[in-house]
């Protein structure tokens, strides 16, 4: 028992570690890309030694895969999760353009969106970093297209074409990320306010009630209280 | 006139060693970031002394900014400069797009757009390659709005609000953005389709001919022969 305990403890005690090392990379990743993450830089923001998070991880791809998905797992968190708990259709779409929107402005991480920030640089890798993170955007893009597609019938003017939820998903994705690169580049909030009218805009055309609002924050209570 | 020859060989070669560099610097930066970007890295694949570059540039963000105006300078020839050639209105509108996606797709930069590359990461600085970044994004904003206002005649679906143009200005610029980072990340041109069926539809939904084409090339014949 003695040592069943002494091993849990030293589990959770490493868990621990592990978390607070992996919430500090996702941050720092989200404002340098994730070759800005040393083991030595994160142990001494910290304030403990390099070889206590080199246990940890193993080598730096070890370190950025796992920031990787420590970084997919608060995005699920935050927007996936909370806009799968409302009804399917329109009103789950117009969640997850608020969730979205409200995840950037709010730097749920501390350079915007994580996936937007680290994936300039990793693209031009060829390794498990940028492999890993091709296969989340290609999720993303899925996870859009699937609730544009449970929409359709709250959006007449979609044609019954099938690329045409997947174009609308392209759209609608392409506001959200210029949006987010907008505000971080110019500091203001002139890019949210832009991709909220123009989403709208672009849904109402498609036969959306002309009384559907995307403000910020009204996503947020009932993602809460789920 | 031996001094004045000398001197003018010395600025002349000068002039062609600070091309070549900075040639090298766009795409390296353009793969990197701008934080990639080292005097001694540079000075090694040139095949030079690190003293040779380090008495071009004093500084590294002297060498940052340096490495802006040229890509500034290769967008303007590239995009812009080919856009303005074409009569204004919804014509300089099309060229300017196809010219946008051209200059991507074609890898003018080895790291697809140069700006949004190295955008992400300059972002959360706070130094004078920031500023420039932001002030190059507002001018490439405020072009797409100017040739949309411009095109605004034949677009009778555009509302007169002022706002109309600069948020379909945002619209195309997004989905130009996204295009861009989908096929890096991705390797494939399926987001070029996705921006050109996207934007061309969305231009006909205005009002412009049903038999206008977006596609890939088109914009280059003309911009060459200029």
């Amino acid at each position: 028992m003695q040592n069943t305990a002494t091993s849990d403890g030293r589990r959770l005690r490493g868990d621990e570690s592990r978390r607070a090392v992996l919430r500090l990379a996702v941050d720092r990743a989200s404002l340098t890309g994730l070759d800005g993450l040393t083991i030595g830089g994160l142990a001494s923001e910290l304030g403990v030694s390099k070889s206590n998070v080199a246990t940890l991880f193993g080598s730096k791809l070890e370190l950025q895969l796992a920031t990787i998905e420590a970084a997919r797992a608060i995005f699920i968190d935050t927007v996936t999760t909370p806009a799968l708990a409302r009804p399917r259709g329109l009103q789950r779409l117009i969640a997850l353009i608020e969730l979205w929107l409200d995840y950037s402005e709010g730097r749920v991480f501390a350079g915007g969106c994580f996936f937007r920030a680290v994936g300039a640089d990793a693209a031009s890798k060829d390794d498990a970093a940028r492999d890993r993170l091709a296969q989340i955007d290609a999720e993303w893009l899925a996870f859009v297209t699937r609730a544009v597609r449970e929409a359709g019938a709250e959006l007449p003017g979609l044609s019954g074409g099938t690329d045409a939820a997947e174009v609308l998903a392209f759209e609608i994705g392409s506001m959200l990320e210029a949006a987010n690169s907008m505000s971080l580049l110019h500091r203001t909030s002139r890019g949210y306010a832009l991709a909220r009218s123009s989403i709208r805009e672009r849904l109402i055309a498609l036969g959306a009630p002309p009384d559907i609002t995307l403000s910020p924050g009204s996503a947020a209570p009932l993602s809460k209280a789920e």
